[in-house]
């Protein structure tokens, strides 16, 4: 299992996603301003694990108090710092908000009971994370036949979770499974996510993955070198629009275009029940200097004006179906994500 | 005017684009391999000035001939050579053939004779690309509103012809006639020609332009932040099928998705009259090492495995219109385009 976050000696342990592949380094966050930075920089990437970073992250502010006083002023301004990180990510504020729950459930049991109560919290979100995406890759693994290459995007894999992956879960229960799989990385310009991580995650497992150029994807679909698409998601509306890395909703359209299957893979934490369309989906816009440079190395003029939003909206009726732990979500979406909320 | 190739003291000057935008660096040719080798390393690039090359590189080797000894053969080797560089491109083969029409027609005059002809024949060539690129650009500039924005991939401006470019002519001609326009640069990985060279052109022109990564493109023509999408060709078929720049499919897909023009510009020199469709196409396959490094730096493991498609093909449903020198080609292409024949 790869090591994406842990608890460990009161610290939050990441990975540094931003220098793999070539080297494996871990940053170790002793404050909630350290875990906030980490999400803002991009230490740790992907919707659940940016959720699960933010859980460890409040339970790390509380257990470093010394005194309750002014518990609710101190705690909200944890979860604030927490709040503001990243906009777009549902993960992100269903942990934030499930941790708080727990907060007000048992602040008045005493700090070092609250201590140990958010910490183990945390610890749960981790673990049923895991267990979650193992569900997905099962569910998931049905529509992948016997012999398959599939296109993937950006990293929905172990990095981007607690582990397994979600969209890469998938693959690599279809794998476990002994299906013939190849995959397809698009690299995911501009932070490269797949030609680092995944490329790395999956190659590590042995599964075959060849690295391509983004703009490369719709010509191999094109081509008839595509079975299937497959992707993680940021955030989900009640009506099935997905919000997911910039470029998901091209290949969402490439896949149409092509009569390819495009597929979702997300927990329910990835779920904006409140949400009724995707048009309300905040989407980050992230630094020039993002898309000037390429580790670190400038590929333009350095002054040239840029547009960098992360995201992209995918509208519902490009989506063949949406894979979550609780089984495999068909159109009409409205109607059949509703019947998931817990 | 930007310098992508001249003739100068029996020698063919180019820009190194490689190095573009940090280093304006010539190479000077004094020979078919150097001239050769300078097309297959992408010193330099683009339809129309890969022709051109070609036709210098002929003249080239015919002038430093000492004697009419197996002149036949000797020219052929010369063709041959350069005809072996790049595939996709029709323009080069349209330039050798060219060429060697001249020659046929004048090789019995003497080879001094024969030497100025041949160098002359070139020199025409490219009085012929910038004329023909002025006229792509006057006729194209009909298609841009007052005001809008231009999303043009890869670079089919000046340094990809004799000057003035095809995509970026029409581009140029609708700013020369005060027209309010805005560029999206798509920076067209793996080789960058966009962050490279197209923000670099239109920006020493004074034309507003904005980098993008690849995958924005589609994002953007759903915001509606894209008026029109006008790119170059390498190769057009009868049809109306055309070859272009990896990538390229992608954006007319997602053009036709969103209801916005997509417009192709190309002079005649880039018809394939001989070819029904684009189905036969060569494709180039180009270095895996193009897409695992940046700027001589890995963007990933150093060992997987790559696709490298140089080039796509569009499907002429997807074609708004075909500029060229001649007019405004629009559907039912087949016989709008026989028509073009000279």
């Amino acid at each position: 299992m790869l090591p994406t976050i842990a608890w460990e000696n009161e610290s939050v342990i990441m990975v540094d996603q931003r220098k793999l592949p070539w080297k494996e380094e871990y940053l170790s966050c002793r404050t909630v301003e350290q875990v906030a930075q980490a999400i803002e920089k991009m230490v740790i990437r992907g919707a659940p694990a940016i959720g699960l970073a933010a859980a460890y992250g409040l339970a790390l502010g509380v257990r470093n108090l010394k005194t309750e006083k002014n518990l609710d002023r101190v705690f909200a301004s944890f979860y604030q710092r927490l709040w503001r990180t990243r906009p777009t990510a549902r993960n992100l504020f269903w942990a934030l908000e499930r941790m708080k729950k727990i907060y007000e459930e048992n602040k008045n049991l005493g700090l070092n009971r609250l201590k140990n109560i958010l910490l183990e919290e945390a610890k749960a979100i981790e673990e049923e994370d895991l267990k979650t995406n193992k569900e997905i890759g099962e569910n998931g693994q049905e529509l992948v036949p016997a012999e398959a290459t599939i296109l993937t995007h950006c990293n929905a894999g172990a990095l981007a979770t607690a582990g397994y992956g979600t969209a890469l879960g998938v693959i690599r229960a279809a794998w476990a499974r002994g299906k013939k799989i190849k995959v397809l990385a698009d690299e995911t310009r501009p932070f490269l996510q797949g030609a680092r991580l995944t490329c790395w995650e999956l190659t590590r497992d042995g599964i075959p993955t060849t690295l391509i150029a983004d703009s490369m994807a719709g010509w191999l679909m094109r081509r008839g070198e595509v079975s299937l698409v497959i992707v993680g998601a940021d955030r989900i509306a009640l009506n099935g629009d997905t919000a997911n890395k910039i470029g998901t909703y091209s290949l969402a359209v490439l896949a149409k275009e092509n009569n390819i299957p495009f597929y979702v893979a997300a927990p329910l934490s990835t779920f904006d029940f409140n949400l009724k369309s995707g048009e309300n989906i905040p989407i980050e816009e992230r630094h020039p200097d993002e898309v000037r440079k390429v580790g670190g190395h400038l590929i333009t003029l350095p002054e040239i004006p840029v547009k960098n939003p992360a995201f992209d909206v995918t509208p519902a009726r490009l989506i063949t179906a949406i894979i979550t732990e609780k089984g495999i979500i068909r159109p009409p979406y409205g109607k059949n994500i509703l019947r998931l909320r817990k």
